[in-house]
């Protein structure tokens, strides 16, 4: 358990932004930076199917390292699933090619929900708690670690639809038909969720990332029923270890102010649709850094497009406090020097000493941490 | 062409609301109410495929008419779909049953925009313009009939990809590589798209409602680049007739306010995900009425339920110019009976003498016409 180094990371931006300390530029990574737009992965993909890569930590590590050489990015995200937990819960889960992940028998009643068992994350999860240590080891203390869960009402919806689908009617329904049969999955799943964050750091995350990918499948009504409060309890499990949170919950730009301060995360991530300046005016009483949040599909464009709209970007979220990423997951047909492309323009970046002291004194006015 | 009655509906409660008037109650409709939520729909769908019965007036006007009567909605939609002005365009459209709507040679290069033809509404379009005039004829003064189109992004978006998808990869990939071609096609659809809703105004629709329904795969720079000026347009070139425009852009709740500036348009309508507060903030410099928002999967909940949530609804939104509506189209699985919980919650609702003058008299204050 602590064979994990405890020394910082010699590269620690991500660290720095996170506590919205002075950087003279953001930090970058990409959601999904370990994926199928890089060769690489794909060659590892060949030879075993994503199941039985998330399963071996030596297959995990190895893509989880390729963007640091292959694309340069400022921190390394654990290779692994958002949907392993209700698996170590006990559901049988299967990822086909083209199809994407499925569950055989998936949560419709009281019944169903009772199979569930708890999560002891050293036992149901070790393989992700091996594959951290193990990638702690070989990045050694170049750049921080992070790991990551999917939020409750996300795996919920997964788990009640039995597969991803684009209005999530069928877990949107057992809202609205059976609100406390699905208060207590969501219950469950926060305890598993909070537990394995926990049991995360324990094994080497430096910083921890919850994604609450279906927030866009809820309105503002259900998403302060049945997200918010779950967020804030694993934002309160892992606060203890000290560890930097960032909640992402795409499609809920209208929410971010509330997130923050419901959770005293110490960022928030931005997805693409909301601009850097609604953000920034939403959380500003909160003192939480943003992440983000440039469109997947700008790398489409020439790379000299992507180098303009980074520095835009950049500029609009301004000097305290943000950690350069994508406002979703890249892409799969997204050629590696376009994503090299985006993580240059953002290493190639300097605040000015000028609108660091100026942002600075101005953070200091609103209280930023 | 000109056999359609001018006589106003008895029933003009729509008409005064999009007009800003004061009412004693909104008007209700719902977006996809001749549906598949309604077996007397099912029994004439079963005996002829999609495509057939938007072509064949005598059964578009029969399914359009189901709700007057079975939901008891105060005005009706003329039955068609959003592809027809592809199709006239000479795209080979299919809908097959699970698989959603295709065409076998999607637009992907100068090539494939060169084949397409400019639409004389009245020759390729002709059979919408029947059903109108027989929708018109059967209606009587009832309630108003209301036209659509799709707007031009949204249109593109399926002929680009040539079929639906999730994040329309395929049609971004156009906007950020080639934005030349996407705007050449982007003009013929506005060009085709305003043609045909004056032409609807001919035959008879009192009521005109844009659908931008893939304004979710936008950000905000994409959106005022490739949606914005082209809504305007098609705004501007309907205006002369009189009718009153509603614009329907889901998934860009943070835009409303921007849509009613450059458009000019009688009414916006408002998805599920936003608030009627925020529309409200959004639209109040600009004079429109707003239409909406109850989120569909609120129909999965019990009749009082429905009831209670309808009539937040109806408060939050305010008594002059609102439209009441789903804030998407209604799910398949709906009970029927659900569907007219939600349609007698408007209708028994009526706004306070009280209510109606304060309103009235900020509404003055605020510039409402």
């Amino acid at each position: 358990m602590s064979s994990v180094p405890s020394v910082p990371p010699v590269n620690d931006l991500l660290l720095r932004a996170l506590r919205s300390e002075s950087v003279e530029r953001p930090p970058v990574w990409m959601m999904r930076q370990a994926g199928r737009y890089l060769p690489e992965y794909r060659a590892v993909r060949a030879k075993s199917d994503f199941l039985t890569m998330c399963r071996t930590p030596e297959l995990a590590v190895e893509v989880t390292l390729q963007p640091l050489d292959l694309v340069g990015v400022d921190a390394a995200i654990i290779f692994s699933d958002i949907l392993v937990i209700p698996e170590a819960m006990g559901m049988h889960l299967t990822l086909d090619e083209g199809i994407g992940p499925q569950f055989s028998a998936p949560i419709r009643g009281n019944a169903d929900l009772a199979r569930l068992h708890a999560v002891d994350p050293h036992d149901g999860l070790g393989y992700v708690l091996d594959a951290l240590r193990l990638a702690r080891r070989e990045i050694g203390n170049k750049v921080p670690l992070i790991g990551f869960a999917g939020a409750p009402w996300t795996l919920a919806a997964y788990m009640v639809e039995g597969k991803g689908t684009k209005q999530f009617a069928i877990a949107k329904r057992m809202l609205f038909e059976n609100p406390l049969l699905a208060h207590n999955l969501l219950d469950k799943l926060a305890t598993a969720v909070g537990d394995y964050m926990v049991a995360q750091v324990e094994a080497g995350a430096q910083v921890l990332q919850l994604f609450e990918s279906w927030a866009s499948a809820l309105g503002p009504r259900e998403f302060r029923e049945f997200c918010i409060p779950y967020l804030a309890r694993i934002a309160k499990r892992v606060a203890p270890t000290g560890v930097p949170l960032i909640v992402f919950a795409p499609g809920a730009g209208w929410a971010l102010g509330e997130i923050a301060e419901a959770t005293g995360a110490q960022a928030i991530g931005v997805d693409w649709h909301t601009a850097p300046q609604d953000a920034r005016e939403q959380c500003a009483p909160y003192g939480v850094a943003l992440q983000g949040n440039l469109d997947p599909c700008a790398l489409y464009a020439s790379p000299e497009e992507i180098r303009r709209r980074t520095h835009e970007m950049i500029s609009a979220f301004g000097p305290i406090g943000h950690v350069a990423n994508l406002g979703h997951g890249i892409l799969p047909d997204v050629p590696p020097a376009h994503a090299r492309a985006f993580v240059d323009a953002v290493k190639e970046w300097r605040w000015t000493e000028e609108a660091l002291a100026t942002a600075g004194s101005h953070a200091q006015l609103a209280g930023v941490r």
